[in-house]
């Protein structure tokens, strides 16, 4: 048996920096002290997501990495001894932008890092316009907790990243997540949205075998300001076994500290047991290459 | 708004082949008079699921298509005026045999048939003994009630089976199966199995934006007399629309039959909001043809 403990932040963000990452280093703290070896931080947690509108000026929120975050980051993982699995709007080159997690080490040096694979562009997460496609691959971060196969957001509803970190050896399946409902989406709707979410998650845990933590924010963040109109962020975060079983999970509107105790040896019983990874045909996969099949 | 009533047939099996084959018409004939156009059957419906042990007398159940059996199916399908979905132990040659799903048009006539491709092999499960895995790839079956995108029991854990159907144009897909409980399970892991078994499927669904109808089988059916052993087949056949949400779902016990009126056109909506098809990053997919990445 090798365990891990982990755990994650659910948080609500304002429009002050130094306050967001504040409240982020109580709960980093909150969860270490419970245990945690391992913690992860929901997508963009320095701030309200910001790709609600397309605004040039919003480029200033961009930051080198390593720069002031990462660097504030890194401390707090060295001093707690923890990994630490951020998520950073990444400054790159002027004009060169990433959404990218940085895996901090327990002594405070930057594991590695993955530039967020698959961009969103829809009504209120303006993407596209923001983060250029990571260039990094799928690649699992080693680290002295494990391999993590950190993805962000987007990339929690394509099986083909989840699959391609877990053949690359990933130990965890990680997802910082900033999701939520429209004001306009129609009540019925959102149980749906927020089902389908959780459930294609899970489907990545049970596809591969491997546990799965996926952090999301809460809180209302208006578009701008006295529209009344903006996102809803639905937490909802959690974490999962290697059979989606769930180990812990938070609730829909309030910040919480989430850990569970990970037995990470379980992914090899499981994959016995049901051994997927033996029968995939890759000689008839390759149409997996292509948009579309005429 | 291009609706389809669909429906699926739950059921035990005993070792009266004629009879088996009476009750699923009886059932398929309850679906149509509930005005189902489409209805799938379970996995190897004809009798009980004799992968459980390795046996060559087992092999005298095998039949071409067209051959009896589908004689007597297709024959169902004409005067119902329904497509049909079975599922046969196929003879192809002596010593070639396959786990085939055959789709039967509205006139009786073969509309296409699918070679399970993803062959099991566990205790209880023998199946890569009796079934060489398909050579027909991942291709819907064209039909007047849509393309169907066909996969059997063991593909329902491969995202890359149900992906490659959407990718081909599949307006639904479909899942023939015959999966239970070992007698020896402990009961703290049936309902975790069960949980992961429907999670995955549903997320098939999801992340196609595709109608999903999944038929499994009922009753405990012993390895072999007197042992007290052998497999109890947990039913749960569902229904569900393409963002996972139940449209109808059985129980765990009892033969059903199942309907549900599906709204094709929702596929459009549904990818849409959510489209996921337009992001897929197929330049960094290569390493899915690979079956580990060292």
């Amino acid at each position: 048996m090798r365990t891990l403990v982990a755990g994650l932040v659910q948080q609500s963000c304002t429009q002050d920096t130094a306050a967001n990452l504040q409240r982020s280093a109580t709960a980093i703290r909150q969860a270490a002290a419970k245990g945690a070896e391992l913690v992860l931080l929901q997508e963009l947690h320095l701030g309200p997501y910001f790709c609600q509108t397309e605004n040039p000026a919003h480029f200033d929120l961009a930051e080198p990495i390593p720069g002031p975050s990462s660097a504030a980051l890194a401390s707090l993982a060295a001093e707690l001894k923890i990994v630490l699995v951020a998520s950073i709007f990444e400054r790159r080159a002027p004009g060169l932008h990433h959404n990218t997690a940085v895996v901090f080490e327990k002594d405070g040096s930057i594991a590695g890092k993955y530039r967020k694979m698959h961009i969103p562009d829809d009504p209120g997460f303006y993407e596209k316009y923001y983060f250029t496609p990571g260039d990094l691959g799928f690649r699992p971060v080693a680290t002295s907790v494990g391999n993590l196969g950190v993805l962000v957001c987007w990339d929690q509803w394509f099986p083909e990243a989840a699959r391609l970190m877990a053949l690359s050896g990933a130990d965890l399946l990680l997802y910082p997540t900033a999701i939520g409902w429209d004001t306009d989406e129609p009540d019925c709707e959102r149980p749906l949205m927020l089902d389908a979410w959780t459930t294609i998650q899970r489907s990545h845990a049970i596809a591969n075998g491997l546990p799965l933590l996926c952090a999301n924010r809460v809180g209302f963040e208006p578009t701008s300001t006295n529209t009344g109109h903006g996102l809803i962020f639905w937490g909802n975060s959690f974490i999962v076994g290697p059979q989606g079983e769930f180990l812990a999970k938070a609730g829909t509107d309030a910040e919480e500290v989430l850990t569970a105790q990970i037995d990470l040896s379980r992914t090899q019983t499981v994959r016995r047991n049901w051994p997927f990874l033996r029968d995939r045909r890759i000689d008839a996969y390759k149409d997996l290459l292509l948009l579309y099949r005429e």
